[in-house]
C-alpha cells in the first residue's frame, strides 16, 4: 500500500465485500466485453427505444400540468425544473397505473417515487433497521441488489431455502423461528413472486395467500418487488401480493425501468402502513421514509418523473398496453431460448444440462454438470465470446455453483441462436475437462 | 399508538430526530404558505427557466454522442435510455467545466455523477466510515443537508466553533485534538469557502492555504463542498480549495442545481485520491465510492445527465458565463437587500438588528434581538406573511437562536421590498411582546 492515499482497510468494510465485487460485476461485464453474445445483463429489450417519445412525454406531461394550475407558465416551469416535493410529483399518476394495471388500490399519499428501485428498497430497509437484530429475509438466490440495499442499511440478511428459486411459505416460517431463536428480530421478507430475477420462479395464488398469514401471524412486513410481472406468456400471472392485501401486509416496490426506460431511473414504493406517535398521532409508513430520502437524495429528479407521468398520461394510465409490443417480443425470446437449448442439449444426452421453464419474465436458470463461476465466466467471454450470470452472484458468497442465469430480453433471434451456440461449445469445452 | 400498523419507536431513531423534522421542514414550508414572500428557501431564480431549453439541450448531448459514435443510432440511444455507468456518462464534461470555470485539474476518472450533491455527500461519507470512531468536522451552522448525510451514514459530526459562520483553521485544529481525546477519529472536515450556507461567510486565500496545511498535518481530507462560488460579486472568489490542492487532500463535491436547474437533480463528487490495496494495487477512491451507489441508486438518470451534458456543451463548458444574467440578478437582490435593511434598521435603532455583508452567494445572516425559533416561524408565516429560516435548523439541536439565514436568491424586487416591510412589522411585533 506504499505511497497510496488512503489504505483500503481505512474505508468502509463493504467497498471489499463480495456483494460489492459482485455489482460492479453485474455493471461492467457488459462494458468489458461489447462484442460478446450476453445472456448476462437483465436489460429491457431497447428495439423500440426513441429519444423523441421522450420530448414528447415531457411535451404530454407540460400540458397535463398546464391544465392543472390553469396556464400559470411560472408554476408549471417551477414544477418541471425546481426542486421537487420530496415524495415526488407523480404519486397520482403512479397510484392509476396500479389501479388500472394491477388492480391494487392506493393512496398517492402512500407512495415515495424514487431514484429507481434500488433506492425505494435501500429506504425501506433503512427505515426498518431500528437496531442490529432488526433482519430481512429473503430466498436464496435473490436478485443482488436487494443484499446490496441490505449491506448498505446494516441490515443482516437471512437466506431462506427455496424450491427451485421460489420462496415456500413453509420454509420462511422455519427460517424466521430459527431467526428468532438467533437472537434476530426479522421485520421483513423480501419476495419477488412474478418472474422472479435470477430464478425465473413464480408463486401460484395459493402460496400467495399462505405468505399473507405467515406475515400476519409472524409479524413481518412482506416487501413485494415486482418488476417483471407484466411480461407474462398467454395467462395472465396471480393477483400480485399486494393486491391481495386486505390488512396493509405488503410494502409494494415498482420500477418503470423495464415497462418505460431505464435512462429515467424512477421506482417507487407503496408504503401505506399506519406509524403510530406516542401522542396518539398516525403517520403512514410513506411519510418515514420520505424523512430518509431527504437526507439522501432530496428528491427524485422532477424532470425524469415528468417523462415518465408523460407516458403514463399518453397510455392512459396503462403500461400493461404500451408494452404490449416489447410482451410479445419477450415471449419470442423466451419460446425461442426453450426451443433453441431442447435442440443442443436434447434429454439424455452429454452433457447433461437442464433447465426451467418460466412462462415470463426475462430469466430463466440454466443447470450445467460443472461449478460455474466468474473464472468460467472469463474464459467463456475470452474464448467463445458468450457471456451468462453464474448464479453465485445471486446468493452472495462467492461460492462457484453449476448454476446460471441466462437472460432473453434484450437479444435479437439470431443473437440468441448465436449464443447459445457458443454457449453449447463452452458447455461441452467444460464438461471434457 | 392504539391501532396503528408499526409504532414509530419500532422504525429508524433516525425518523424522530431533530434533523429530520428540520429537512422536512425546509423542503415542505414553501408549500405550506405558498403565497407569503419567502427569503427561507435557498432555490435558484427561476425567471429564465424554459422547457424549451431542456429540450434543446437533450439534442445537443444527443449530436454529440452521435459523433462520438459514429452514427450508431442504436448505441446513441441506449446511451440515453438504458441503464448507465455507475459513475457516470458525462464525467468527461463535468472535467472540462471544472478546468474551464475553476482551473481545477481533474481525471474524469475520479468524478462519480451523483442525484444530486447530496448523494455525493451520504456516498462519500460512508466510504469513509470504517468504524463507529469516525467522525466528520464541520463548522456550525452547516448545511442541514451536511448533518443529515452524515446521521444517515451513521458518522458521528463533530461542530467546529465558527467566527460569523466561516471554518477558522486555528478552531479546526483544537477540535480536532478535542475529538482525538474523546476517541474519534476524524476522517474528514465538511467546508463552504465560498458563500457559505446559511451564513453566507466567504474564507480568505490565508485561511484556505492554511485548512490545507491542517488537513495535510492531522491526516483529515477536506469535503469542499461549492454550490455558490460561481455567484460572486465585482471580484472574483479566491480559488477554491480543491484548484489550490496540490495533494490530494481535498474531495470536491459539486452540484448542478443553481448553475442549471434543480429539475435535474445531477451532482457530483471530484475524489482522485488513491486507495490502496495489500497486494500492492490502487484504485481511486471514486471507484470506491462508485462501489457504494451501485447499492444505492445503481446509476444517476442518464437522462438528466443528457441534460446538464448538453447544457455544458451549449457554453462552451463554461457555467460562469452561462449563467451571467443569474448573476446580474442574484447581485441586484442582494444590493436592494442590503439597502433594504440598512432603511428598516439603520444603526442605533430599536429594535437592534444587524446582519453580515456578503459579497455574494444566495444567503446572508439577520441578528434580531430575540430567539427566532420554528415557532415565531409559524407566526411570522400566518400574521405576516413572510417566511424565513430560523438559523437553529443549521446548529441541529433544535435550540432557538437571535439569527435568522435570509435567502434572496429567487425573489423579485418587488417581493424584496414586501418581504422586507413584513419582516420588519414581525421584527417590531415581538421586539415589543
Amino acid at each position: 500500500m506504499t505511497g497510496a492515499d488512503i489504505p483500503i482497510d481505512e474505508l468502509n468494510d463493504l467497498v471489499t465485500a463480495p456483494i460489492a465485487e459482485s455489482m460492479n460485476f453485474l455493471n461492467e461485464i457488459a462494458q468489458e466485453y461489447p462484442d460478446a453474445v450476453s445472456f448476462a445483463a437483465g436489460r429491457p429489450y431497447e428495439g423500440y427505444f426513441d429519444l423523441d417519445d421522450v420530448h414528447r412525454y415531457l411535451d404530454v406531461y407540460r400540458d397535463h400540468v398546464r391544465a392543472r394550475f390553469g396556464g400559470d407558465e411560472r408554476r408549471v416551469t417551477s414544477h418541471l425544473m425546481q426542486y421537487g416535493r420530496t415524495k415526488g410529483i407523480i404519486n397520482d399518476l403512479v397510484a392509476r397505473n396500479l389501479a388500472v394495471d394491477e388492480k391494487i388500490s392506493v393512496d398517492p399519499e402512500a407512495i415515495v417515487v424514487t431514484v429507481g428501485c434500488q433506492e425505494a428498497l435501500y429506504l425501506t430497509l433503512r427505515a426498518l433497521r431500528r437496531t442490529d437484530r432488526d433482519a430481512v429475509l429473503a430466498v436464496m438466490p435473490s436478485y443482488v441488489g436487494m443484499a446490496g440495499a441490505a449491506h448498505l442499511a446494516d441490515m443482516p440478511l437471512v437466506p431462506v431455502d427455496g424450491t427451485a428459486g421460489a420462496l415456500r411459505p413453509d420454509r420462511l416460517v422455519t427460517a424466521i423461528e430459527q431467526a428468532r431463536a438467533a437472537g434476530l428480530r426479522p421485520r421483513a421478507v423480501y419476495v419477488m413472486a412474478d418472474f422472479a430475477n435470477p430464478s425465473g420462479a413464480s408463486l401460484g395464488l395459493a402460496d400467495r395467500r399462505d405468505l399473507l398469514e405467515v406475515s400476519a401471524e409472524h409479524d413481518v412486513l412482506l416487501l413485494e418487488d415486482n418488476p417483471y410481472g407484466l411480461f407474462h406468456g398467454d395467462r395472465e400471472q396471480p393477483p400480485t401480493l399486494k393486491a391481495l392485501d386486505t390488512d396493509r401486509r405488503v410494502v409494494y416496490l415498482g420500477t418503470f425501468a423495464k415497462t418505460c426506460m431505464p435512462g429515467t431511473r424512477v421506482g417507487y414504493v407503496v408504503a401505506d402502513q399506519t406509524v403510530g406517535a406516542p401522542d396518539g398521532t398516525a403517520t403512514l409508513l410513506a411519510d418515514e421514509i420520505a424523512k430518509l430520502k431527504s437526507m439522501l437524495t432530496v428528491n427524485t429528479p422532477p424532470l425524469a418523473q415528468a417523462v415518465i407521468g408523460g407516458r403514463l398520461l399518453a397510455h392512459d394510465g396503462s403500461l400493461r398496453a404500451a408494452t404490449a409490443r416489447e410482451r410479445r417480443i419477450y415471449q419470442a425470446n423466451l419460446a425461442q431460448l426453450l426451443a433453441g437449448l431442447e435442440r443442443r442439449f436434447p434429454p439424455g444426452s452429454e452433457p447433461a444440462v437442464t433447465w426451467n421453464r418460466p412462462d415470463g419474465g426475462f430469466f430463466l436458470t440454466l443447470t450445467v454438470p460443472f461449478p460455474a463461476g466468474d473464472d468460467q465466466l472469463r474464459h467463456s467471454a475470452r474464448a467463445h465470446d458468450v457471456l451468462w450470470m453464474p448464479m453465485h452472484h445471486f446468493h452472495g458468497d462467492g461460492r462457484p455453483r453449476p448454476t446460471i442465469r441466462l437472460s432473453f430480453s434484450h437479444l435479437s433471434p439470431a443473437q440468441i441462436e448465436l449464443g447459445l451456440d457458443r454457449l453449447a461449445a463452452f458447455v461441452a469445452e467444460q464438461h471434457r475437462s
